[in-house]
């Protein structure tokens, strides 16, 4: 990835559509997924691995990650809430299992149904599940520290609680972690603060990337603070469709679109080609007739003379 | 101001309100105004000394200019086209008059109708107006940078061309002059390179303010870079009223409230009291009605055991 400076994670098409109604059929999944990587988005997050009686919409993740994995070049990534969706999605080979935790373990009971040491459970039976595969077919496993930056339903979250996840998630067999900002409560000292901390605790290859959301309109005055730190992947979803349906008013992560705009703006490489991006936004409005799409930038258009980072 | 860490200029009277056809009155004005400063909003901007049929809306700046200079602490900011409006102004005192050249000069002569050099002899006008009162009736005046860091008409704006304005702007007359993302064109190094270039040419205490749009979604992005470079005036506007009428498609200046809670939440001190703020927009709103107000802390409210910097 020479190419690039900062890695988008397109999230839209787990995070995006699970808190979205209408159905998108799996053609128009499929459509929308190679568009965002013919576009150079370098990992989608497809799916998750969850029942379908509890989120319809991702029902057809395993063929989304079929498909995925056709693309060249792309990384696919799935969430897995436990031990049986991973089983699930280490029959179909994703390069990425995220599990998520929650922080406030208030947050957790109500998402997942689990207190942190039945999640920390699970991620010792992933591990477990990934180290029977042979060397070059296990798929990175990364623990996401939702609630971490406070929870709707507990308030502020201790750092130190954070930390403490962080490490026990490690001991667990996870790979790395990664930072959510689950309820839109986190601001740039956090961001910083917090991606310091467990650098010195766990080393700096333990943690890449934040999920930030803009439910208070701080998405990328925030991602500007993990900029800052030197994060290099950065989670987004196109549209701005999508939240997490367990946490009232947490919902609106932030734009790919207007992110990408702000990293090429300021001369760091996406990957990412313009004219397929909007592309791409047109194909996820066909396949969603009647959901509102956000963003700035795609209103606006580029700037007048606008140069990207990228070779467009 | 040793109790406040960064000064909210509120531009929502002036640069809300110009591109908004519904007049409000001039009572709901007064209440908006005493309303914003009674939340701790240190500066206003009440309105532009321009012809009552240019802008029809602020046809009663002078009356506002009165109300506001009786409301102890708050700086009274206006804008002034030319030497004409500076006179206007100066009948009534206010503390800071800002006159805007656009360094786009294409843009210049479309919304001020004036080369740059005729700008610059307003300037000159002005400063010897000002020099006829007594010191300690002299008001501030504020060269401000429009279209500093790119045009919709023009396209890229060369830096050299923003550090001669600058300089001519101080050379004429002007106190101080400010940055302006007049079009929402900026990105976070431009904010961070033009503040520095300035500063090394003029002098610190020659730029102290950036005015800036959320037209690409940016804004609080680039008050990051403004915050790290050390700016200490951000202008933002209630409800994220207004924009350019004669910029199209570069409306939208960033959102007061959104523009708080990224400062306190990160314990910069602004001095502004939440409640108040929020009692505020209900003023705005009831004297705009049918007006869209925006602004994403507003409908998602504070986080819960959110602690602000500045006592509440």
């Amino acid at each position: 990835m020479d190419s690039i400076d900062i890695e988008i994670s397109e999230v839209g098409p787990r995070d995006g559509l699970q808190s979205i109604a209408p159905i998108m059929s799996t053609a128009d999944k499929k459509a929308w997924i190679s568009a965002l990587a013919a576009a150079g988005i370098p990992e989608i997050e497809v799916g998750s691995f969850v029942p379908a009686k509890v989120l319809p919409q991702l029902a057809d993740t395993a063929e989304l990650v079929s498909h995925a994995k056709g693309i060249a070049g792309l990384a696919v990534a799935v969430l897995v809430p436990n031990l049986r969706g991973a089983q699930d999605a280490l029959a179909v080979g994703p390069d990425k299992m995220t599990i998520p935790l929650s922080v406030s373990e208030t947050h957790s009971l109500k998402n997942l149904k689990r207190t942190h040491e039945q999640v920390l459970e699970e991620v010792r039976g992933i591990r477990a599940a990934i180290d029977l595969l042979p060397a070059q077919s296990r798929p990175k496993l990364e623990g996401s520290l939702s609630t971490a930056f406070g929870c709707t339903l507990e308030g502020r979250v201790p750092e130190a609680k954070v930390l403490e996840m962080a490490e026990k998630l490690l001991a667990a067999g996870c790979d790395e972690v990664g930072l959510s900002d689950t309820t839109g409560f986190a601001n740039p000292v956090q961001v910083r603060d917090y991606t310091r901390h467990i650098w010195e605790l766990l080393g700096r290859d333990k943690l890449t990337g934040i999920h930030l959301h803009n439910t208070r309109g701080q998405g990328l005055a925030n991602v500007m603070a993990a900029l800052e730190v030197g994060l290099t992947t950065i989670d987004a979803s196109m549209g701005g469709i999508g939240g997490c349906p367990f946490a009232p008013g947490a919902s609106g992560n932030i734009v790919t679109e207007d992110l990408v705009f702000l990293l090429e703006s300021q001369g760091l490489r996406t990957g990412v080609n313009f004219e397929a991006l909007w592309h791409a936004r047109t194909v996820l409005a066909r396949g969603l007739p009647g959901v509102e799409l956000y963003g700035f930038t795609p209103d606006a258009g580029l700037p007048k003379d606008f140069i990207a980072a990228t070779p467009q």
